[in-house]
């Protein structure tokens, strides 16, 4: 895709929930597609649309670096090579006893025009990335640095994050509900099926507020389109 | 019980803190009365008290509906059965990865007058919950619609929330500690107790205000009444 | 150590963050001093810094007190015999589903001038607690009091905590990252590093500020100074 | 269907592995079919097929019984109910620290002619239940008799078994790699399906003990058939 | 007591089933004496039955010893401060990462008469130990020496294990179905009841083998004798 | 290294238990090298020695295969390449609901030579698998095929397994304490040091044998050589 291609597509995804996305996805037969654990570190970031930049990490071990040193990348590197608007979304193992990033690495991510950061492990200095204000979705706030429990072992690979499979280049939606990955080739489809059922879920409300009974309102839904 | 009954024992209870009433209940002989989990989704709630309406789910199938579209209960038919004043309280088996109740839903329920809202599992649309301003009681937020996870097996049966039985016509109170839920057939002793400690309470807080040690203040309390 | 000394060491402290901490004693060797769970009850408690008063709880037992009665200790002696400045940490084994402290202890503490209160359990009485405002780390809120589900077994003794080693005496160090234990033959070694680290961070945040990449910023540091 | 239905069904389900219907099931579309947790007590117990009869337990409550002892359904009353050759499956929300079974009920079932037992409990009396020896796959094993944690609250209801959605009806097979539960709906098809997967693998075994590598042996299965 | 006393108290306890004592304890009002976890390193140990010797561990820390080895007490002397019969049950937090016992100190434990060994950690050296042919009781299996996470920070103290409070002098009862703790002062008590409990229990099987339906053999009993 | 290199150093290794090979490797200042989880499929199983294969996966998505098939490895391929000797080690994220291997993938993998199998999450066709015979180390069995929760995302790549991190051609040692990672630069260091711990450890049971105290047998240990 063109940037103009995603500037189009974002567009239309900054207007749709994450809860819309889900449900849209799992009408498709994508039932695994939230990331489970991390929420945003304050409650009133706006929505954020962008393509994944992917980091992996893996737990430390204590003659690394030394042996291993040259064997592994950097993470000061892979910042470097993160292009502007993306999201950054690391594999974090669930490690919270360590942080996946902390003020100054994510000080350059915001100069470098990253768009935010997800991690299934947790951050450090929450007063300096509040001050910094570049969007944060993690499972937790912590002290110790990365080097305490894990490594970085690759960036832009595919990775999973939260349960949940994250190929380089799917556009991440994070929002107040967390955060949802929409595979790469299904995003004009998934934009364009959330518009309408974030139309539906207005009018819907709409019809609440008047009175209406749900049983009036909708069918049950299917499951999957595609199952009997 | 009457309505009226019911009027006068709640306003009652609506003067007792959650943490007394535990502590009421644990001298009565219940020490499992505490919902493990659900806390209220923004801080400043104030205290309901309401009957329990209970709900409970179980895992989805990919085969349901459809084969067993008929045999199982509609979420939207248990909500139409809620009477004003009731507190809706889902035995969810934990489930974060899909949500127990979303906004119209929630949006319907407020409409018909529930008090209040207990899952142990999730609720989507946080922003959409919050400006409806019914309060909830939930053990997260996430994304996705029930159906990715979850059935409704029934309600009004007796069920297990946050590791706690409950009941349908149980009395349930929550404020900013979580969740308890009285014995409906104790409710009134539970009330005067309360009371009466809530009246202990702040009496202890004004005498160590003024500078008394806790060891003049009351003997050890015994676990339970009725232990040796 | 003298209590001057005591001043002087806490002076440098309060300028340092646990995550700076957290790196310091990472580099010295020490990989396990940040307390896994807690974290502060509200947001924008100040950073404290105290010697460690120890409390030590165990489950219940239905036959306690009673059997046992003289056999173990009193919560409330334990909070007489907390010193003006220390931080109360209780190895609370992780317990949810009853407080290790409630309001009225607290406020005894805060009357006794104890500095900070930190449990890998759970607090009740939260608003309570706010109104008293004696800053808290807890792994979270619960309604039922401490005997539902625990006995003091003692204090001062050495504890586990969050998975940590406390000793009577240590230093913990509470922030909005947590808590961290330094210990006490190495505080002073500690603190100076530590204020060294904060200039390097400040120094670096400026430089990133000012558009220059990581990678020029400083030499992959090892994990351990000790290991080759 | 009539009994002579299910002995055709059961004969052939008895020659499928729980590994092959997992697959099979996974083809049609059914990703949630294993039960996770229970083994087998003993590692011999011959693969076992039975309609499925549900037990829901909650957690227990120290009034109940007494208040509720005439509102609840009653153990012992439930085994007397369990026709020849079903499978008991419990609900037991993965209860450890009681028992769901213990050795005199299980006695009772296996007079009955009940062919097997799923929890995702635990069972206690683990000798005595060798020596019955009646076929049980449970979760763990335990001292604590039911009552210490659970209250049977009803029978032959839909419910969870360890993460898994079982119909009163529905076909349960336990073996070696723990249980699987085959909706009714598609039980034939399942099973045909499964002795064809059966007659594969057997194939292919015995082409990898010629020597053949993996590539030469077929083409990537699709993980349902109804994606694109 | 003396240890006559104990001959005739152990005498009686060899013969009831840690499920019948968990039962009689429930009947007690004491529900929560079955250990959380710890099962036999194999299925064919004898029951056995000793007086409770402690020992309590905390996170390692990587400045102990060092600073602190003066304050810590030691494995080695612990060991050798167990009486002849004792069962030595460890408070080791979960920890399955390092080993609480291995072969050389099981050893000597054995040589020292030391009846068994209960923790809620991890062994190793497994063939070395199942060739001493000591009965353990353990969470786990592993290989780390128990340095890598854990200290000794006492013996002979009240600790939790799985769970349960244990007291110096508790009477501790292991078998097949696990580990139940008896406080001293009902020992004789639980033990009579035990007994009692056991005498029904083979009439109970009797009875079913005979065909008798469970409705007829016993009342519903009560959770506790002394709740309403 | 040259593979007699690897002859050598292995016939070493295979005489020195895991529990030897985590206490020398923790004497080097290397903690974490024990893989937290995988324990053998039998108890009897040999100890096994190899040069580590690894393998990463991570979630499934259904829209893969199909849209990512070609952007991704295929596991037969990863078989295909494995060399004789090596032990297969996959970094399959603690998932049980879903094998990492199977049957005849396994058979496969033993006519290749391969050495042993690790995997921390689970494997199915419990009873062809032990038919098979070759020695595997997993948290657990179940019976979905790996396709139902996961994909094969690389091979040879530094992965985590169980908390441990692996890099290709680092030693593997397997036997009844589960499994420990030797770094491949530390490795000879590593065998001599085992070889004299086991030599200490037979002296020491001896002299336990002979009644001789632990206290008398060797200094307490230093946790590293390398802190003061």
């Amino acid at each position: 895709m063109t940037p103009a291609d995603d500037a189009a597509l974002f567009e239309g995804l900054h207007r749709v929930a994450t809860a819309s996305l889900a449900g849209v996805m799992l009408k498709l037969g994508l039932s695994n597609q939230w990331v489970r654990g991390p929420m945003p570190i304050k409650p009133d970031f706006p929505r954020v649309v962008g393509r994944a930049f992917t980091l992996r990490f893996i737990p430390v071990r204590e003659d690394v670096p030394g042996a291993f040193a040259k064997k592994l990348p950097v993470n000061r590197d892979a910042v470097e090579n993160m292009p502007a608007g993306c999201i950054a979304i690391a594999d974090s193992r669930g490690t919270l006893d360590a942080a996946t990033f902390g003020d100054i690495v994510v000080a350059r991510m915001a100069k470098r025009g990253v768009s935010g950061i997800v991690t299934d492990g947790a951050v450090r200095d929450r007063n300096g990335l509040l001050a910094i204000g570049l969007p944060i979705w993690t499972n937790g706030i912590t002290a110790p640095p990365p080097g305490t429990r894990m490594l970085l072992a690759g960036w832009e690979e595919p990775i999973g994050c939260g349960g949940v499979a994250v190929f380089p280049g799917d556009i991440v939606v994070v929002d107040s509900d967390g955060v949802v990955v929409v595979p790469s080739a299904l995003a004009a489809e998934v934009a364009d099926k959330g518009l309408e059922q974030e139309r539906l879920d207005a009018w819907q409300l709409d019809q609440v507020a008047r009175g209406v009974a749900l049983s009036k309102l909708a069918p049950l839904p299917k499951i999957t389109e595609s199952l009997p």
